[in-house]
């Protein structure tokens, strides 16, 4: 089950380098581990924005926003959710 | 080159049902060619709306507005574009 | 699996009075039909407006999309489906 | 008498974690108690967001008021109030 | 009970102007009692547009939704309905 | 002269408790007594928000400007003003 | 006492011509009158839309209602009120 | 040539008073020795904000600029600059 | 002196195609005319919709309203204006 | 291939003013060395805003966020990006 998901980071000016650095790369590492899964099954960066637009693909709601509420920059991240299903003129089976 | 394309669909409430039937039939056919070919990368439905999440792979900003303009449904959509690039994050290679 | 809905309704002024006496009636039978199904959870009406805020409660994205599009009222309705899950403060079971 | 209530929360960054845990751990206990008196009838986890969809039913506006004013949370929330009434397809007579 | 309800006017400018008189006679008639019996505590002209600011108190609300439902323009106004309670500085002891 | 005025107060999180209580108490005197003078005619709690909406009497725009300045929340606060006239449906002779 | 006005004109695209040119006629010789009567201190187009700012000078929000209304455009035009006083930099006496 | 600007000033709440008093001081000052040189033709206090409408007549855009971004509360507002024109119904050959 | 201008064209959709046409060739004509005198810079097409970016280089607020009025989309467009200056940082001397 | 870029700055209150300094600096120098090279083909200042409008000129979506994400000032700063195309109306070659 498909849900497009836009996050919009926004860092505190005021966090230390290394504090930011370390949320990221642990960001970072918690989203390439997902992908892998299958779960995060696209993320693009929105050119010229500290943001993405994301394709999850999970069994239910709860474990996508189990899956959202763990990403270690949560608190710093707006997040917009919208399900997604099959187009009807999708010519890809998987794409639901 | 991807781009992110929000379409969201308003047929005029007093267009004949065989033609607005007839628009829906070349726009579908038209979106699978396209597809089909790898220029649309992905289509999604958008719960509960008349709407499109779509990925688009284009070489260049002029390929993407010729093919949407040649849309039969057109003048008959909003149409949003979001210029897409490469997540430092992402595992995909061709996801860029 | 639960969605948060709401509809707006907005049935053009130019409607024959019968026609659209019509598709509410259909609109009530095929609403009631869900309800009873357990599908269609929830339906209030939102004061002073011809809006309601519903639950669903479906197996996917896919099944509340069928559902939503087979409403004789939807071409005349703008819907926004948010997706929920159980909440840690909840004290009900099958709020989820 | 119903209300739709959305909850969003935002707590200030710099809030040590200790403060926000305490007065998180009394936001639960007051909300389970309303709700095992059947003040707070529902309440959802919106995916992917720090914000909840409520149901309240209570005898009157400042009921309401007086409840949401309490949370210990109120101070820290965005809170928008949606009064309802029964649905004239609605299946449950207790929905109003 | 009172509440803030907010209504502009949006009369299609295709309606007969003796139609539309018809009409706006009868919402004057049905306001003016409602005014009488307590109901309809305030109405004013928001200056410059053809919209209202008004102040109602009905025992629920389905009430409220009741007699807005019933406005002869309802089907061509946009309404806002905000509940109110008393304002712990009010000096009036009906203001609630 | 009436005027329709909405004010959303957000006190600053680090401002010290007895800074604010001692603030809020003046305010409620200045509101008190320019209730009683007639200049403030209604104040009403936006139920679940830090808000009021208010009618305000007054001999000019600047009598109102020169009002609002000087209430102690009035950093604190967003100050919306839209001028009201009487309602040509209006039974009450005194709402202008 | 001084009012802001900002009106955007929108007339409807079936409309005879000689009806819109009629009631512009009638629209200008009224401005032009109220201009010379002191009343409507200000009107400036914005650049590249079919819109005004204006100011207007009058005793009351009861008079200032009462000549909107009467614009012969006033069915087609969206309008937007603010109240100013006296700036306390002002060097204009008259400008209150 | 004329523009229409609208300031919000929003001083820090942690400003000491005294460095936002010298601010507003310069600020008025500049305002006014502008004002005689009838560069800034208008300026109004927007009742119940801090905030105004003014109206500049200078040469050019760069000129414009050049002035606002030399304000001493620059730091601190938002600015929106529309220009203007004569009215084709305006009386007065000056308000241009 | 240079204007960022936006044009959103919006055709009504019973509007004759030849109609259309006949303005759309007009439009053309008359853009390209102001293209080559130097007064509309740049027009570039924004990618999937009916909108364009332009820039002009006109001597006054009243010649640019004055050629913007003028054209034969003009009753058919939604139309924003934004002056600019020179940039500090720009390295063309004509870009102001 | 072109993007329509615009760009708001937003330095922070509290930040030094030789850091600030030393970031325009370098955030001049880059644009001008980019302007130089013909990516950045233009810059132009908003008038009355810390804001810009700006055309760039680059191979693909990748290298326009490389550019902008390299900004000294990105931290700072509100980014929109537009992709644009050669309109049909345009008479210069090179404005695609």
């Amino acid at each position: 089950m498909l849900f497009h998901v836009r996050m919009d980071v926004n860092i505190p000016a005021d966090m230390p380098a290394d504090v930011a650095n370390e949320i990221k790369a642990r960001e970072k590492a918690y989203s390439q581990e997902l992908q892998r899964s299958g779960k995060w099954r696209h993320i693009w960066r929105v050119v010229g924005e500290y943001a993405n637009y994301s394709i999850f693909d999970v069994e239910s709601n709860a474990e996508l926003h189990d899956i959202l509420a763990a990403l270690p920059l949560f608190p710093y991240m707006k997040i917009t959710v919208t399900p997604l299903c099959r187009h009807p003129s999708s010519v890809r089976d998987n794409d639901a």
